[in-house]
């Protein structure tokens, strides 16, 4: 499309306004840019002012793609409304949880498993934001080795909560966790199911599931909310079907697409480091027999969300699918 | 001895002072409480006044039980005066690392293996922070499941880096951490050797190993900082040689002794509730076939040190060994 893609953002959250700033990032091609929120209302975002219109079915007339944010006020809005902007010819990627394990809705992240963008029905989910990392450090080790077992500690950031979440650090904003977050570690995230684990630990373990296209894999997640602003940090330990040196794990996760490695021993990545970038980074690698651990860390805004919605969007447009 | 002993606590830093409220609320048996530093002054600890000695040879003479909190300062005191206060008729209780995995050295926890205290020879040594507290939670699980391999990422407070450790977060303090822990969590304590294993990652596994008395015991760690003031979590993922249930790991762990234990699947400890409380509390369990996870928070100043120490020297006292 030579004059560019109308493209609209639905929901002026951290996430909404990250995805206007991957969309300048990433030099999409656009033709128009609309934000649609719950309420109307002149903002700025991302640098740029904005006529915020309400989140209608109408409001996607004439839309190619519908990036749904998914968190916050918007939690819930592509249930509402992914389907009539899919009628009215747009193609939705949607950044919030509702139908990521839809079997008909691709779960899609470019640098793993771009192929699955093919068979969408107007329809492409976006992964949580802790899993998004966690498949990109997994897939190269899955081509080379083999995957048996995953067990992964998080330390996931209060933007993921959104503003609220960022308000219970800065001002101690007693509504976004369950305890308090300032000077404290808490290991809940989400709501806890009968087995114990939580809403976001299943979403770690069927969400990479699907995406590394691995449905018996076993997966070991606890998710935990530490003080940090922005960036989840992954202590995660693998066992593979092959074996594995240190050498070889360094030169497969090193070589591996999206992920910034250091390979000094000594030197590990940090979510302060890695806010505001779009990598994934990699670090603390330990391996042999058939084990091998590391260290990961990612902007939980950007490729844990706008970043990779973007990319989707690119590759849909790339592709002409 | 009817008119109880006289201690020696040796270091006046964090732990120092804990020791000196441990003794205290352990009412332990006091005829006299000395405490030896390198630098001799007046000094508030734990609300009492002390004329802080010199920690010289001399200052042991007449000390029954000498407690070296083995941090900051007086980091390698007992290397140099350990030996100078048993000579002296002392027995020694050591904080620190330097004898920890010296085969004729008892490591003890007294609730895993008070046993081991009764072959010292004058020098019994106190646990890692980190160690302690697993070791705690291990224990029941191994002996009534068996214990094939442990994987587990810590939390760990600043205060288990000491006074410096406390200002880096306080105060922006730099020579503490190798990168700031304010709003941040790095995943290296201690120094990284050639395998990519932390000297603190070490420490849990091989510390664990002895006092578990496990010593082909598979355990991975890793040891992380994260930007909380005192309480020391942990994300513990276990394979049990035997079947283990949900309803017989809340059995086994609830029933633990010194285990304090949650049993509501939706609540969980933090350390902002464990700081200041001396004991182990779990929460977050999971568990079915042969594996079993579970979140464990304590006070690493007290349990994780102070706590423990004096633990040992009641038990010294009661055995009369």
């Amino acid at each position: 499309m030579p004059g560019g893609y109308t493209v609209a953002v639905v929901g002026a959250g951290l996430v909404g306004e990250k995805l206007i700033s991957e969309l300048r990032r990433q030099n999409f091609p656009l033709k128009e840019l609309r934000v649609l929120a719950r309420s109307t209302r002149t903002a700025t975002l991302a640098g740029e002012s904005f006529d915020i219109e309400a989140a209608t079915p109408e409001a996607f007339e004439g839309v190619d793609i519908a990036l749904f944010a998914g968190t916050e006020g918007e939690k819930g809005a592509s249930r509402q409304l992914a389907r009539e902007a899919i009628e009215r010819g747009a193609i939705v990627i949607d950044n919030g949880s509702d139908f990521r394990l839809d079997p008909e809705v691709p779960l899609v992240v470019p640098e793993v498993n771009p192929h699955a963008l093919k068979d969408h029905r107007g329809l492409i989910a976006n992964p949580n934001c802790s899993t998004t990392q966690l498949v990109v450090t997994l897939a190269p080790l899955a081509r080379e080795f083999g995957l048996k077992k995953v067990v992964v500690s998080t330390y996931q950031a209060v933007s993921g909560a959104g503003r609220s979440g960022v308000e219970a650090l800065e001002n101690g904003r007693t509504d976004a966790f369950p305890k308090p977050i300032s000077g404290n570690v808490i290991p809940l995230i989400g709501s806890v199911g009968e087995d114990g684990y939580t809403t976001e630990e299943r979403k770690m373990r069927e969400e990479s599931r699907k995406i590394l296209d691995l449905p018996d894999l076993e997966i070991f997640a606890t998710a935990v909310r530490v003080p940090v602003h922005t960036g989840h940090s992954e202590s995660v330990y693998v066992e593979t079907e092959e074996d594995v040196s240190l050498e070889e794990a360094l030169d497969v996760l090193g070589g591996a697409q999206g992920v910034s490695f250091s390979g000094d021993a000594s030197d590990f990545p940090t979510a302060l480091e890695a806010a505001g970038d779009p990598g994934v980074y990699v670090g603390r690698v330990r391996a042999g027999g058939r084990t091998l651990e590391y260290w990961c860390v990612s902007d939980n805004l950007l490729k844990g969300a706008a970043t990779n919605a973007v990319q989707i969007a690119g590759a849909l447009v790339k592709a002409r699918v």
